[in-house]
């Protein structure tokens, strides 16, 4: 039974003069506790991380680096099949980009969050897991890793004690192994049956899978994709539910900081 | 006093996960005559291009390659200043990687037209205008070239007799010299009035300038930018006038080869 | 025992300012008898595809067109997992894009030739293979797909009796499979040692594989990759070797058109 | 008369599969005392600045970001017409990832140059250098900028009383301006000469035009650009001219370090 939980979402993932998703990050920003900002090789450039966080400035939410592969056109939703090094250079590369317009806005980054096919694969991948944990811990030895629970990354973070916030995925389905479903285009989901999916979750730890059984999820932070059609719907819901419920959504950085709670 | 216009459009200017503007490519297709497909520097991806000309290729619709700066971020909206021959090349490659496709759809290619940026520096400046126009001629001596009357680049066709398609701006402001008002972000604009605009621009040939003066405009074709806010709106007022007042809208090829229209 | 032999190689693999391997493009170009060109997704701009079909002109070579996964900094070496229908698309695209310079220079193209991770992909996925081989054949039915004996793409392209020409891989290992083994830095190798395997192979039609047996090899081109260190070296050492055993290096399109021969 | 001077030199400047000019920098980083290094926007990858950052570790270098306009085919050398907020975040993004490295290294960094097109443009324009200074001094306010004296950079960064180390350009030629000749591409310079022209820059304040007059140059800071064709060589006489007439080559923390002087 959870009082408290992080609402995470991916934000800033315009590119140039296009739209992701309904381009609600306005209307998302003072729902969530913390804010995925990418970081420019999936999505972002630096004038969207610029105003990103400035929004995430103005509505006191956390924020944290979200780098992907080096793919637009592909979203960092394709796999890249590089050598661990390379991709940890890559990801040393957007995490200084975005940190350094965190400290012009005078603002602490809390977190780092990997994007799609990076995130997964370093999900998977223990030689680049440990490689990529390994040189974060070297670099940034307080930056928060969102990852899956049990997941190669986190394992790696765990022999470190590099720490972590686990994620439980609000918009996405599991199945019995306790793997997320990836889709690549996911379909309006109804706002009710996502809250009471993640308020279950928070109450019971628990989440039903596609084959219908019940599965234990362990985490600290809920993540609702902010390019889900009617991602805002979900978003919104969700607090409700959580409000009702008496579960208050702080960002991990704020849950540390009163550790009487 | 026109009886057959042209009105032509940027089609395809996704890129990868994101849509341009309102996103309503499909719905602006079927009222227009010619489509400028981005090409791959400013917008459009190698499945955008597939896709936008199999939309065309259903409403029947011309044509066209629609090149640009290599600038994503800034949308081709941005000048890079490079030598004749180099925006010459760019140009070239995204004709043929558009003319591949629109040969997989055993359609012909209509029309060139450059984008943004590149459509501006090839109106004013005539050694660039020269180079291009000479080296298309050579290479596509019956692909129409869409221009402003008069620019740069339509005299360098005017000279080597290439056939040229000129424009009129439905959804921008002229000034007293001829020249449109460019601006980065166009506000909504009221359909009737662009309409009436657009109506008066065919059957008297002028157009009111910012300044309040009236001046000739001599076209062919008259282009709706697909991202302007509200633009399925205003393609459609101006289709409802244009066929109230018993103007037809074709594209070139098709008054081209019917000539005794 | 071969009488004729095609030798191919990459060419074009410049970018912006930027030379690959020993930027011997002009020395190599006129030991060979057909040029793979690099299309712009891995390598090589609009500039340096002008140069370098211009070249190839100059010196009355084959050209092709050699695209390869939207990857410069990985130099398409990495692959990147997308669905056949997107493979397919980007080398559409690029194939246009090259063939647009050789109508310029008023060449034929002969062939086509994926490039390091997509040649790689489409000798083993067939899904891929398939669609690609369908959508080439339906879009080019006799540009020539030079492909690896008995890989996927090969055997895709017999199915729709699409024309192949296999290769012979001069400075890479094989293995006792009869794949070749692929290694991301290829050392200097000796050219008299590697020209002896062509002759060889061209003779009696084996290679000695890295396990030391001798394994039958079916090939009508012999490639030479022009990044590898001393690329020059070993191609003069194959010319010299042909030229002494009578055999004449030919490109497909010459050994077609005199069929006599 | 000087007793101290900076040689600073472009690093880091090859791209993925590709090395620029004469692929010294392992060579040349030894002679020189500052390193602008690429950061990733007209050149460098993160591969590339990882190693870069290495080698001026290894050899005790003091480094700087590099930044450039985003446009790698040009190699930052095309001038992007841009509003001063977009080109200055460009530079946060870039001056950011590189300091991620710096901090992996536990490297601080020294200073900041801007690359090709950009630092001519902030040479110039009054409201593009004045955005970025401020936001620089603002963000950074030790961080060292590496400008012309007199430019509009440098007029800007007096304004705030940011630091500055103004350069003086031992392969490139002034006029009577004071301004540098740019050239797209340097010839072979005699290293000889390029000595003697520093050294009497160091000793008399001056340098003679391509007019054939002599004029001031006030500077803190000789630059050799690390891409001309012998830049080894002349990086080497420059150094043994520096040493027989007792000037020490030093970078600019170096100098500051030691106040007396």
């Amino acid at each position: 039974m959870k009082y408290e939980i992080d609402l995470n979402s991916d934000m800033g993932e315009n590119f140039g003069p296009w739209a992701i998703g309904d381009n609600v990050d306005k209307e998302i920003m003072p729902y969530i506790s913390s804010a995925n900002i990418a970081a420019g090789f999936h999505a972002g450039d630096p004038n969207t991380i610029n105003q990103t966080i400035e929004l995430a400035k103005y509505y006191d939410i956390a924020i944290g680096a979200h780098p992907g592969f080096r793919d637009l056109v592909g979203f960092g939703r394709r796999n890249i099949n590089m050598p661990p090094q390379e991709l940890t250079n890559d990801i040393i590369y957007q995490l200084g980009a975005l940190r350094e317009f965190a400290t012009l806005y005078r603002l602490p980054l809390q977190h780092i969050k990997p994007h799609g096919a990076l995130y997964m694969h370093l999900s998977r991948d223990q030689a680049a897991a440990q490689f990529f944990v390994e040189t974060l811990h070297r670099l940034a030895p307080d930056l928060l890793l969102y990852c899956m629970h049990d997941s190669a990354v986190w394992q790696a973070a765990k022999k470190l004690q590099h720490p972590v916030i686990c994620e439980f995925y609000a918009d996405r389905d599991y199945d019995r192994s306790g793997s997320i479903v990836f889709t690549r285009r996911v379909g309006r989901l109804d706002p009710e049956q996502v809250a009471q999916k993640v308020l279950r979750a928070c109450r019971e730890g628990k989440v039903r899978t596609i084959e219908g059984d019940d599965i234990p999820v362990v985490f600290d932070s809920v993540c609702i994709h902010s390019d889900t059609p009617g991602a805002l719907a979900l978003i919104k819901a969700i607090r409700e539910q959580l409000h009702a419920a008496d579960i208050n959504v702080k960002s991990p950085a704020r849950i540390i900081s009163y550790p009487t709670e």
